[in-house]
């Protein structure tokens, strides 16, 4: 089968720093008892990509990319309850195991879901990283429950990237939040408009100035970006008792910071596959993987609130 | 009326560390629209006054310490409407105004509750802010909600101290947690089995293999003495996409360690009166004070659960 890796992590100007890769075809005897065998019909690209390729050197002679895949279930492992061959599905992937990059692509049924009968493969395969991150974002690490949040703020810095898209969208259906959305350009603006934030602020200007202006002060802060830049900013204009949560990379983040408003931080990525999954791929405790029920089969009606073409999203500014 | 306070902030070797003073009596002229004038018939001593009397020198001549108290209504301002003259009441004071620890004492009324009428004032006193920061460390804090918690643990270290003895027993009357507390010293472990905790560890041997040996991994940690010396060991054996919460001074503390697992963190300090109340005295939203639900008049029956007298409690280990 045809993919798309690398033999040596290499910087982005080299030319084989991404190579078409020939593989041999994975078959239903490489699978483990709750594994799919997909035949990948779609992928879309993500940050994660850039920095697997710059920090994993390839074990086995090559890597193959790629987190985010939509397709059809082609054959299934001895212990698999939740897919037939034939099922259309979408789902992220696992860090431990090859990318979605290929033709055929094997993951645990666990981590998938029922692809949208209203989408599209490629609108699919653009959306299960990000809404992944937006969901656990909002409803694990913030506690929020659906629902809830009339009369409370949610700001989120760097609003038109793709889990700012998400999580606007999601906060908007499923929530009473009030969403205020920062983005600094003409298009990155009307981009968070289209997606449903209430106002629209500038992480060029101050911040907290402008929310005065709004009168609102968050309980909820979503840093998306340039945490490092904002994070004493974030601390001024939250209200005491809130939860700031944060998906980047900032050099350093000072804990110590939270105590004079009683604040609460959660840092929000996929650990299911780093810490859950590759223990043996014993089931995950619920508590460990709540996203996985929106992702059940018959239950993809969240979903379909979000789907959109990965094409019409600018660039985060 | 006598109150006891200081004149100097002073090493507490000083005899003058502490004195007795006589001060006019506060009276109904001096209440601000929603404050109670309290005649004081108990009072408890934390480790916040210790820290208050070291950190602040008096800018009136005095400084009069203490924070919790019971005691009786004896005039109320021209807005009260949940107290009447006669009604025994019991609180947390207000960093920003004088202590208790006076025969009489001025507070608004929106941080007070009724005292619970199975309680002595004796008793009533030792509880509200070990009890508020136990109820807002728990339930705002870590996001659970009353009845939640089945099949997840809660690790407490320093499972005999105030807080901690309070949190045990709000855990287990009120959720479904596993409680493991931690104590190293023959009284502190008999102390925390009385409050109820399922399993007693000791904090000077290794946390995770203890926990190990149970088969319990802790989805909530509630870290209430010497974070700085257990947080990496707390990290290494929390569930991923788990909550740590602590109330104590780290001298640092590196919000990066939360990465890899997804982690929640949140500090836990009373917050309403340096953050709300003074702010002109405006009425809090109820987000940024949840606890005031437990404290309304005919609603006392979580405190009735927790009475007992300070003077059972051992020091933390």
């Amino acid at each position: 089968m045809r993919a798309i890796g690398y033999m040596k992590s290499l910087p982005i100007e080299d030319r084989q720093s991404l190579e078409d890769i020939e593989l041999p075809d994975p078959t239903a005897t490489d699978l483990s008892p709750n594994d799919l065998l997909i035949e990948i019909a779609a992928v879309s690209v993500n940050p994660v990509d850039t920095k697997v390729r710059v920090r994993t050197e390839p074990d086995n002679g090559h890597k193959v990319l790629g987190w985010d895949a939509s397709g059809t279930v082609k054959a299934t492992g001895s212990d698999v309850t939740l897919f037939k061959p034939g099922d259309d599905v979408f789902y992220a992937g696992d860090i431990g195991r090859p990318g979605t990059n290929s033709e055929l692509h094997i993951v645990d049924e666990r981590i998938v879901g029922r692809k949208p009968s209203n989408l599209s493969h490629r609108d699919a395969a653009a959306l299960p990283l990000t809404s992944i991150t937006a969901w656990e974002l909002l409803f694990d690490g913030m506690g929020l429950r659906e629902g809830e949040g009339d009369g409370e703020t949610l700001l989120i810095v760097g609003g038109a990237g793709g889990v700012g898209s998400i999580l606007i969208q999601i906060a908007k259906a499923l929530t009473g939040l009030t969403v205020v959305a920062t983005a600094s350009r003409d298009d990155t603006r009307d981009w968070c408009t289209k997606m449903g934030a209430d106002h629209i602020i500038s992480h060029r200007e101050n911040l907290k100035a402008q929310l005065d202006a709004l009168g609102l002060q968050p309980r909820y802060v979503a840093s998306l970006t340039a945490t490092d830049q904002h994070f004493d900013a974030l601390i001024d204009l939250i209200q005491p008792r809130g939860t700031i949560a944060l998906i980047d990379d900032p050099a350093e983040l000072d804990a110590l910071k939270l105590k004079t408003k009683a604040l609460t931080l959660h840092f929000e990525i996929d650990v299911y596959s780093a810490h859950v999954q590759h223990a043996g791929h014993d089931r995950p405790a619920p508590s460990a993987r709540p996203n996985l029920r929106a992702c059940r089969p018959g239950e993809d009606h969240h979903h379909r609130e979000f789907g959109r073409r990965n094409d019409q999203r600018p660039e985060p500014s």
